[in-house]
């Protein structure tokens, strides 16, 4: 650790995080109490060990509780590794997941809410660990760390370090002018609509638990599923239907859900990201629903699939309710560009994000004007405010490096020798925190059958995506250790 | 044409550009004169019919001989369109490629020094035909409006601003004061060492006519062959050592050819894209060839694939001396990143080149610096000198515009329902001017079954890669079209 970094804050922020991820373990310890289910004897321990390590580290408030940017980073950055190394040691632990590196691809998974999966037999796992597995999308989605802010004392006001290189998006705005209160505000709203979705799904006929499962999969934009079949297996239009609508809410800022609730209706309507991000939607849906209609035999039931995958993938969520491998390349083309154009900034779900893609194309067409005429002066507007070129440089880094990690995961996961789309498509749907992707990895497939050694790649480009590239880049740089 | 535009100017440009191409033809017309093909008629009516049209437009000088940036790109564009379109012409009138569409993209194909093929059986074309499709690449990867800037008079001066656009690489550095001159030093340079692989290649044993259409695929780096058995006919490892050299050093920025033959080493021993270059096909190489001497159980025959094919595909040539399509997955993976990345700037390659991938890479990795301290003034220094923002925000609105197009066309291409490896490779072959991808468009395939409206697409793919996007943008964007 850097010498002038603030160790004993860190220390200490850490183990409040392994008190929270603790405490979290209760539930699937619940959950398996209720269905006799030996399993929890597993989270039990679990839940001991981690939280006696969490009491060690955080039970004395360092005096000086400053965090900079240097302390966040590498607070966001250490945490994500503790929380999945903990959480992958009730499948282990329980023996589901005998081999560590498997729990660990499935945690880091869960909790990165991409929700691909090493399990070929899903429907054997115990209710404890369903419930566990679907429960990290849930908190990973919003944040281990953007919990922890708005729900333990932790410092008194210098947590913004921390929300900005956890929460994905760019730009994050607080909702009020205390961090610890837009924390918790906006867990109250996450925690509302999650409600909201499983009672609509309860009366659609789904069983409570998976009412359950389904929403934190959907609030989290996550994707596991606790059958092998996903949402394909109630066949049902109307839960389809919920679920659609639920996924792309959640892939909405939650800034601008806010506002709405307010009845600030104005910055939702003038939201640049919002149409963008809807216009996509739309756009995608027509093109799929027309390129596999005569598949169906029917445009209703086109649409019905169409739009679905479309919100699933977008979202980042990775849903299927059909294998979208059978169909035309086209479609196939669409969801797969869609896996990188991700949801909006401050949302939960993966991907580049619509504010960033948009900002990337103004950018670009700035350029073509100042070409043209090299002495204009040209900004770029974007929701009614001009641009920094700071933001700019940001952005455009975060495209280059970002792509730095995606070449490099193509270039190890080829060495598999599978075949061109499977390859391309694992890396594409892990660093955009999806789930499934193509071919062998498709809905219908899982990442079992990969090497140790692609499944850890893999897992540390899941993490990459879910922070958004630079925390990871910055631990990784000279100038971090230099002090 | 915008109002304010010089239109005088731009037909009189033209029209002696079309008088270049009639004359060019002229060669073809040789060949088939001296080998009795019945070819040569249909090149003598293109002839006359193209140097009449040239005539009418070019024969009257215009008073005001201005050329500003939009005139410049307008004459660009343009240009590049006419010359496909009469160079497409003699394949259609012989009869030799009846479709209009399939000429039209062998031309293109040939012009832009891409190299990809309609044809199944070149083996059955006439000796002028295959002389005219390698002269294509010979004349268009310096390019046909710098040798018109060279050999014919034109202006007193204020031609940079084609050169600028047509030119490869975003720094064109005129050689000497007057851009004519530096016109004609490239072109000397460039005839110079094609005649000199032409001879090494006679010394080898290749017969006259091949030495010389090779040498043209080599040096325009674009890569048809007269033969379906490419560059694998001769079996010969001189041949192939050759052909390796050149196409390394084709793919060097000319200035740097031109500075080390006036003996100013320095600059070419400073060149950080040079270096840059040079470290990554040595390090493709060393990859390639551990990944496939199992399969030819021998380090020294894996090398010599290897070297050749990441010499071919880096710098978008094309040539194959094997068929990769059979190669591990990592080798074909890092074939397909080299046709991003080209040559470098100012050579006759294609691609993204190695200086902007340079500028992208420090750029970032900048800003992951200013992040961390984020009162910092970080500048990007290359090749000695502080960057100007204004030229990073140029390559980054070219990355932008180059994915723009790279996804449009996978959509498009993604209609012919193909799979994904060929459907991705072909865009990516095209746009980056490199000729073969992978699968049904790989080294033993071609272009021939693939619908107009794809072939079309392509085309114009590979001309927004060989005019390096800019150019086209403006021609679409409203600022141009308003004056």
């Amino acid at each position: 650790m850097p010498e002038t970094m603030n160790k004993k804050m860190i220390v200490f922020t850490l183990g409040k995080l392994l008190m929270v991820e603790a405490l979290f373990m209760l539930m699937p310890l619940l959950v398996a109490l209720l269905n006799h289910e030996k399993t929890g004897a597993a989270y039990g321990i679990v839940f001991i060990g981690t939280f006696l390590i969490g009491v060690l580290m955080g039970h004395k408030a360092p005096v000086d509780r400053t965090i900079y940017a240097k302390e966040g980073f590498f607070i966001v950055g250490v945490s994500w590794l503790l929380l999945s190394f903990f959480g992958a040691l009730p499948f282990v632990i329980s023996g589901e997941i005998p081999s560590f590196v498997d729990a660990f691809f499935e945690t880091v998974s869960g909790f990165t809410t991409t929700g691909a999966s090493i399990l070929s037999d899903v429907d054997t796992m115990s209710r404890a660990s369903l419930f566990w597995r679907s429960f990290t999308h849930w908190v990973g989605g919003m944040g281990v760390l953007v919990f922890t802010v708005a729900f333990i004392p932790l410092a008194s006001g210098r947590t913004m370090h921390i929300l900005k290189a956890e929460m994905p998006g760019h730009i994050v705005g607080k909702l009020v002018s205390k961090v610890r209160v837009s924390a918790q505000i906006l867990y109250v709203i996450y925690a509302i609509l999650t409600v909201i979705e499983i009672l609509l799904l309860l009366l659609g006929g789904m069983p409570l638990f998976d009412s359950v499962l389904n929403s934190f999969a959907t609030a989290g934009t996550g994707g596991f599923s606790m059958t092998s079949a996903g949402i394909g297996l109630y066949n049902s239009p109307y839960l389809e239907g919920v679920i659609t609508v639920f996924m792309i809410l959640f892939g909405v800022n939650f800034n601008l859900i806010y506002f709405f609730l307010l009845g600030k209706i104005l910055p939702v309507l003038k939201s640049e990201e919002l149409r963008g991000y809807l216009v996509i939607i739309a756009l995608a849906t027509l093109g799929v629903t027309l390129n596999i209609a005569p598949m169906y035999h029917s445009y209703m039931k086109a649409f019905r699939y169409a739009v679905f995958q479309v919100a699933s993938i977008i979202t980042t969520t990775g849903f299927a309710t059909t294998d979208y491998n059978l169909w035309p390349m086209f479609s196939q083309t669409v969801l797969l560009l869609l896996m990188f154009v991700g949801a909006c900034s401050g949302s939960t779900g993966g991907g580049i994000k619509v504010s960033r893609i948009l900002l990337l194309f103004k950018s670009a067409l700035k350029e073509v004007k100042r070409l043209l005429h090299s002495r204009s002066v040209v900004t770029v507007n974007y929701e009614g405010n001009a641009v920094a070129p700071k933001t700019m440089n940001t952005i455009h880094g975060f495209l280059v490096l970002y792509s730095v990690v995606f070449i490099g995961g193509l270039l190890i996961i080829s060495l598999e020798n599978l075949d061109f789309h499977t390859t391309f498509s694992a890396v594409a749907t892990c660093i955009n925190n999806v789930g499934p992707g193509f071919n062998l990895v498709g809905p219908t497939g899982n990442f079992g059958f990969l090497s140790d050694a692609s499944k850890l790649t893999l897992s540390f480009i899941m993490l990459v995506g879910r922070l958004e590239i630079f925390p990871i880049f910055i631990l990784f740089s000279k100038s971090f250790w230099r002090g």
